[in-house]
This record gives C-alpha cells, sequence and structure tokens, in this order.
C-alpha cells in the first residue's frame, strides 16, 4: 500500500468503467455471488485478522462476515431481478394533448467509479466488501474502497480475496481497487474520474469530506452516514407488561460490540419513578468487559464518558469500566446514568452528542404528552426512532411520537431495538442531517442501488440503438413500465 | 411583496407542512387539477402579462401555459397511481439466513418546505406554477417561489391564481407561497424550515445557490439546471438523405424563443464541405426578429455573440442581427457560424461557452471516425445529445457517438430536435455537471416528484400504527412489493 499510484488507480476505474457498466445482469451477479462465496471461503483467515484488528468477538465477526456475504448475494438478486432500473417507457403518441409525443424510454445506468471510505467499527460490513461497495459493484460501477486504519492487513486481505472472485468470474481487473491513508482519500475524492463517494464514520469527518464533495469543480454525490443517538421511548404501559425483556434488550443493545454501532440506543426514555435503576445496575454489572476498536475510539469515549458522568443533575445506574493500558488501547463495560427531562433540556450541551462506546443515559419524563415535543426540541435527525408500547395501546402520545420518529429519522421501530439492521429490500438506514449528509437514500438493504444510478432518456431510438433493458424484446426481462398512446385524449378542460 | 415577511412565510409553510403531507392523494391531485383549471381559465389574463414583461410571443405563451396545466394533471395522476411511493413490504421471516428477519414496509415521504427559484425563460412551465412546484405539490411538500424579476408582475397574478385555486379545493393556506429578491432567496434558502432547493438558471448563479445549500449547517439537496450546449452530429448519409429538413429543423430550433432555451442545439457537427452554408444563411434571414427575455439577458448574449463573431477562424454563415434599444432591451434574428473541428479545439475557450440566444455553431469535421472523442474532449455535462443518421444507418462512428451522449448527458435523441422537451413519465431532463447541480433526478416529467421526498421503514408497526400506503388492507390502493419470507432457505453457501 505504501506505493500506491493514485493516478493509476483512478485511470484504471475509469478506463474499465464502460466495461462493467454493459456487463450483463447475469453475468454481474454471478461476479457479485462470486465475491461472496470467496469470502465464506476464507472466513477462518479473514475473522482471526479481524479479531487481532478489531478486538470484535470471533461469533460477531463470523456473523458480520456471513451478513456480508449474503448481502453481496442480495444484490446479485437486485442485479437481475431488474426493477430498480426504474424503466419507463412511453410510445409515441400522434394525439397527445400538448402535441405529438415522441417515443421515450428512461432507465437508470451506473454513474461510473465510486469512492467508498470504509468504517471502523464494521471490518466486513461497511467496509471493503461492504454495503456500499456491494451496492455500487451491483449498480455497474467500479470501486476504490479506501481502507480504514484501523484494520489495514484485513482491508488488504479482503480487498485480495473479492478482487480475485470477481477478476476469476470475468469482472474486469480493476472493479475493486484499495487505497489507505486520509490525505489519499481526499486526494482521490477530489480526482474528476470519481462520480460519486460513499462514507460511514463520525459527523466531523463526514462533513469535511462532504464539504470537499460539494466543492469540487464538478461537485458528486456524496452519502455519508454519520452521527445517530437513536431515541427509545418506553411507556408505563409497556414497563408494566414487558420490564424484564426491556431491560435486557436495552443492555445488550447497548452493550454488544462494545456499544459501537451507528444504531445504539443513546437514550432511553422512561417514565419517572419507575423501577428500572437496579434491574439497569444488575444486568450492565453482569456484561464482560470488551475491548473497544482502537486508541482513538478509547480516547473520544472517555472524553464523553467523562463529560456525561460529571454533568450536572445525572445519577449513575452503572458506573461501568473503562481500563485503558499504556498504548492507549480501552476495554469497557456498560456505563448506564439518568437524569430527568428537564435536566437534559437544560444541559443538553453536555449530553446530547453521541457517545461512540457502551454508554447510554435514561430520561426520566413524567408526562407522556409531552414527550413528542421534548424530543423535537431536543433532537436533530437520526437513523431510528423507536417506541415500546404495550399490546394494543393506542393513544395521542403514541402517535404523537411515532409522528414525530417519522418526520426526524429513517426508521421507525415498535418495539425490539435499532442495532442488528436487516439486509432486506425494505430497510431504511439513512435519516436527515446529521444521521446523513443525504437522506434521499439507504446505505442498508437493497435499495441502496439506486444512489449510485442516474436517469438517461432516449428519444425515437432504432431498436437496434437501444440498450437491452429499453428493448421491444426485453432480452434482460426486467420489468419495464410502458404508458401507451391516447391516454390524454379526454382531458376536455385541457385540451 | 415589498412587505413580505421571510420569517413568517417560512413559518407558515413549515406549519402547514405536515398537514399537506398528510393529504389523502385524491385530494392532493383534485387540489393539482383545480390549480390547473385555473390557470386555463386566467389564459387571456396571464398571457398578455407574460407577452408585456417577457416578449415571447402569444402562441408560445399559451402553448406554454396549456404545458403548465397538463403537467400539473400529469402530477395530479401521478400522485393518484402512488407507484413513486416505492413501497416494499418484507414479511417478517423467522427462518431467514442471517436470523429473524423483522416485517419492514418502506415508502417514501415528502422532505418538507420546498424552496423553488423561478427561470426567466419560461414564465410559467418553470416558474411559479411550473415543473418543480408541480413535482413538490404533488410529493406532499409546500412550496415557496423566488419569483424571477423578468416577469414579476406575472409571478404574483400566477401565484394568486394558483393558491386561491389550491385553497378553494381543501389545501392548507400557503401550501403556495411567493416571495421576490434575490437576497431574499438567499435567505430563505438558509432558513432551516427549508428542506430541498430547485433553481434554473444560469451556471453562475446555480452554483453560487448550490454551495449555500451545501454549505448551511444542515445541508439540504438542490436541484439545479443550468447550462447546456446540447450538441447535434449529423452523418453524411443523414445530409444526403434529408439536408432540407435538417437544415429547417436547426434553425426552427436555434430561433424559438429566440434560443433562449436551455436545450437549445449550440453546436452543429457536420461534414466539412457539405453545402449547408448557403441553406443556413437563406433561412436564418427568413426569421423576424423576436425580443429577447430583457436587459440582462441582453447583454450576456451581446458579450457571447461578439466573442464568438470575432473569434479566429470563425466563418460566419448568417450574421443576424441584434439590436439595442437607449432601455437596452434586445432584439434579435439568427446568427450562425461555423469552425473546422480543429479551430474549435484550439479556441475552446472562446467558443465552447454557452451563448444564451439565438446563436448556434456549426463545426465542420473530416472524420466520422473521430467525432466521439472529439466530443468527450470537449464538451463536459449536457442535457441533450442528438445524432441525425439516415434510415437503417448503423455504423461504428454512430454507435460511438450514442455511447459518449448517453454517458455525458441526461437524454440521447436519434433524430429531431433538443427543444421542445416532452412532459411524459419517461422523459429526462436533466445530466452531468454543469447541466445540473444534481443528476439523480429528473426537472420535468413525472418522475420528478421523487426529487422531494426520503425513504422512511417502519419496523415491527402494528397495522393501526402504519401509514395508508404501508397497511396490508392498502386503502389507497398503491402498489407494494411484497418480499414473502423463505426465500433464503436455499442459499446453501452462505446457510
Amino acid at each position: 500500500m505504501t506505493t500506491q499510484n493514485l493516478d493509476a488507480i483512478a485511470a484504471r476505474a475509469a478506463e474499465i468503467a464502460p466495461r462493467w457498466a454493459a456487463t450483463p445482469p447475469h453475468e454481474r451477479a454471478k461476479a457479485l455471488v462470486a465475491a461472496a462465496d470467496a469470502l465464506m471461503a476464507a472466513q477462518s483467515d479473514l475473522v482471526a485478522t479481524a479479531m487481532e484488528e478489531t478486538g470484535l468477538s470471533e461469533a460477531r465477526l463470523s456473523g458480520e462476515l456471513k451478513r456480508t456475504a449474503v448481502q453481496l448475494k442480495l444484490f446479485a438478486e437486485t442485479v437481475v431481478d431488474g426493477t430498480y432500473l426504474d424503466v419507463r417507457i412511453d410510445d409515441a403518441d400522434p394525439d397527445f394533448v400538448l402535441g405529438v409525443r415522441p417515443d421515450v424510454r428512461r432507465y437508470r445506468i451506473p454513474v461510473g467509479p465510486v469512492l467508498n471510505f470504509a468504517a471502523s467499527n464494521f471490518p466486513f460490513a461497511f467496509s471493503v466488501a461492504g454495503g456500499d461497495t456491494a451496492a455500487a459493484l451491483a449498480a455497474g460501477c467500479p470501486v476504490i474502497v479506501k481502507a480504514h486504519s484501523g484494520h489495514p492487513r484485513l482491508s488488504v486481505q479482503t480487498a485480495d480475496v473479492v478482487a480475485t472472485a470477481l477478476e476469476s468470474a470475468g469482472a474486469p481487473k480493476g472493479t475493486l481497487q484499495l487505497i489507505s491513508g486520509q490525505q489519499a482519500g481526499v486526494d482521490m475524492l477530489n480526482d474528476p474520474r470519481i462520480k460519486a463517494g460513499s462514507f460511514t464514520g463520525s459527523i466531523r469527518v463526514g462533513r469535511m469530506l462532504a464539504d470537499i464533495a460539494a466543492a469540487r469543480p464538478t461537485p458528486i454525490p456524496f452519502y455519508g452516514e454519520l452521527g445517530s443517538v437513536n431515541p427509545v421511548f418506553v411507556t408505563q404501559a409497556a414497563l408494566e407488561e414487558n420490564a424484564d425483556g426491556i431491560l435486557d434488550g436495552f443492555i445488550t443493545s447497548v452493550s454488544g460490540s462494545a456499544g459501537q454501532l451507528c444504531t445504539k440506543p443513546g437514550f432511553l426514555f422512561a417514565p419517572a419513578g419507575s423501577a428500572l435503576a437496579e434491574g439497569i445496575a444488575s444486568r450492565a454489572a453482569s456484561v464482560a468487559e470488551h475491548r473497544l476498536l482502537n486508541p482513538g475510539i478509547t480516547s473520544g469515549y472517555q472524553s464523553r464518558r467523562d463529560a456525561v458522568l460529571s454533568a450536572p443533575g445525572v445519577r449513575v445506574l452503572a458506573e461501568g469500566v473503562l481500563r485503558i493500558d499504556e498504548d492507549g488501547q480501552g476495554w469497557a463495560t456498560p456505563t448506564v446514568v439518568s437524569v430527568p427531562v428537564n435536566v437534559l433540556r437544560e444541559h443538553r450541551e453536555a449530553l446530547l452528542d453521541e457517545s461512540f462506546g457502551p454508554l447510554s443515559i435514561v430520561v426520566e419524563y413524567d408526562d407522556a404528552d409531552e414527550l413528542a415535543a421534548v424530543a423535537e426540541d431536543l433532537f436533530e435527525g437520526n437513523l431510528t426512532g423507536t417506541v415500546h408500547a404495550a399490546t394494543g395501546e393506542d393513544s395521542p402520545a403514541v402517535r404523537h411520537l411515532v409522528d414525530w420518529i417519522s418526520r426526524s429519522a429513517g426508521r421507525v421501530l415498535f418495539g425490539g431495538w435499532p442495532t442488528g439492521v436487516a439486509v432486506t429490500p425494505a430497510m431504511q438506514h439513512g435519516g436527515p442531517w446529521p444521521a446523513t449528509t443525504n437522506d434521499s437514500s439507504t446505505s442498508v438493504g437493497t435499495a441502496a442501488i439506486t444512489r449510485f444510478t442516474r436517469p438517461v432518456a432516449y428519444q425515437n431510438a432504432p431498436q437496434e440503438m437501444l440498450p437491452e433493458p429499453l428493448r421491444d424484446d426485453n432480452p434482460w426481462g426486467v420489468p419495464q413500465h410502458r404508458t401507451p398512446a391516447g391516454e390524454s385524449r379526454n382531458w376536455g378542460s385541457v385540451a
């Protein structure tokens, strides 16, 4: 990686882009499946390196690798299905109300080379072969991944496995390439041959990169998934129905992967005076120490944890452990505090920022009817918001919360926990700023393929000049939405 | 307009946004149709004002008003159809290969208040009640239009007609509001209550506004449609087959609305030595003088025309007229020059910029096989690119041109002319920078509705808590794409 030639890498991606874009869906899908199978075949090596570099558990990493492979297969199905192409065919219409309507046919094409900044906290699923890479490859874009410094050897190993598999399955050499280093990432983002960027990480870095992408002489779309505190709201009735289940789920969700997940619940709103304190303390105490990903994250977590623990009006429910060795590497158990809702509003500067690690804040409220307004006042955009209501509970308070979450987050959960994002066609992983830099699409689930495409229309083209998805004989068998002639004949008032 | 209270206007838009978003599709469609009918009913008044303020012809303006009304009706159909909601329902799947898959349901919701900067050159179709306004209203977003200074009285008249019609049809008061003044536009774009912006105009202003939108504390999507030179390529065989038709079409497309259209063909590539010169001169001479939109456009056109006419190596085919009165208002007939392709490459600084007015450049080429490479070297992104080939002509040169156009423009035309954009489901009016600031969507045609929406997912929601489009009983009757359980059972290699 020390000898990387950024110009040659960008040139290679640009050179092969038309070839990969023109690869028919079954062949592109075959290459994605080959990459998935190769990742699974290399599981023991990859997981071993990942464990060393990230401190995440074997179970978590094996599960994540499988998720990454399944993700590639789901995108292979998406490519073959072809719905994402959004094929629209307007038949020519000599009688159209505005005059002769031409034959117009539109579909979505790959944007070209994509630069994907890998994340620290998902060394497989949001890294070299992760969601954005899979989505971009599926869309027909060559991908350049900027490796995360937290798992450099794993990045090289993964890129080797995937690039070899893609190439063996017929993809052009260079369909997946790897670069490393912050400056290299910035330089590549400024390269005119890069047509879109994606990123998963902090608000600070994500905003810096988004600003660079927007300020280029030729601006490009930049999909950054940044910060989220994922509030969870528990009603009195839910607590009466299922306090143990809620407490178990809460501590599991807060402490899993040492809380280093973008969907970790950062705030749990619960009725004041409820007996949550002991339940949380005892459960948190039983969680084993977990390594934090790296010294940088350790230091950031230490600052946030100190700020929260020393904020006025905070009651410590579970102080937890943060142990830091001489190399700056940390190990932690969950820290949970509680505050009355008014204290949170008063000291929001100290308390509202995301704590990237196993820390969560229980917010005690008196009046459920005020919760939605309180949330609207406190929070910016989030990836998720969750309501725990009792079975059949339907109140204005719950409806107002659901309404607020739908307006300010990408996913509304009823019960359950936001961590463990399902990879499915309907998943939405995104949300208003600062959850993302661009909330028009998703970074998890097969709908993500659209972000790396743009529409192009063909007007009055002879059949033999049309790309396959737009032809009448439809050789790729994709869904075609046709608008027949004659539909405007009865529009009396404007005709 | 002098007493506009920007804060109150933004507050009103934000206040009613949830109500307009929740308006059921048939009611929202009814309001759009009412606005269309009201525009047609006010035709004589509106067209009279537009003629005075813009100098465009009655025929053109009447046609444009009708197009604007039809546009609203097409969007009304789009709303009721509901395909644009992209409803996806994943059934819960206890046997999913990655573990229990929840019930996840996703659709697209309106983003909230939209700020639309009106254009000078389409006082109806890209102005107060134009395409972006129609698309945003259809999506369920309140709209604030920044009036164009070129037609201030028409803007107020149109806003009155449309706002009254919307309100009479049940839309909340303030669903469409108008502001005026450059600083007011910038201030409103910076208002946190504005959730998306759109614009049609120059590269300079569009870039400035896009940069403001990207630099906000909370960045928002900004859809600017800016500059395009719309190259047209004519083969030798096409010229032999239909020289008269091509010449007639070319002069009509260059001179219509005095060339003040974003899709005007700025360059016509024709075989060197062809006898186009006389044909162009005689046709251009028969075009009557047409007023330019306003003194600002007159002055910009004068500079571009002077630069082109004085560039080295330019041969004047039709000098045309540019007459400017003491108020700076201009009248023009077509100016057409020709240059050998190598001269264009040598003097690209003087020649390549868009001339907003009735001026076009014929580029004489010797080798059709080189055209695609020449075009790639010369041009940035465009709204359109056009190939005139003979019936059945299929050559590598034509295929390379088509391929280059599809990679660098939003619409590929085979024969015909890029002006007169059809308003249809398959139309794509957009393209890579500097044609637009964001080429992921369109600003003409019903697909534009998507740009003013974002996705949100509901996980494990009880039926009664779901929005209508996601319910099993589907009260709005929208298309729902369902992913059933059990589909991953046979994925041996990762299971």
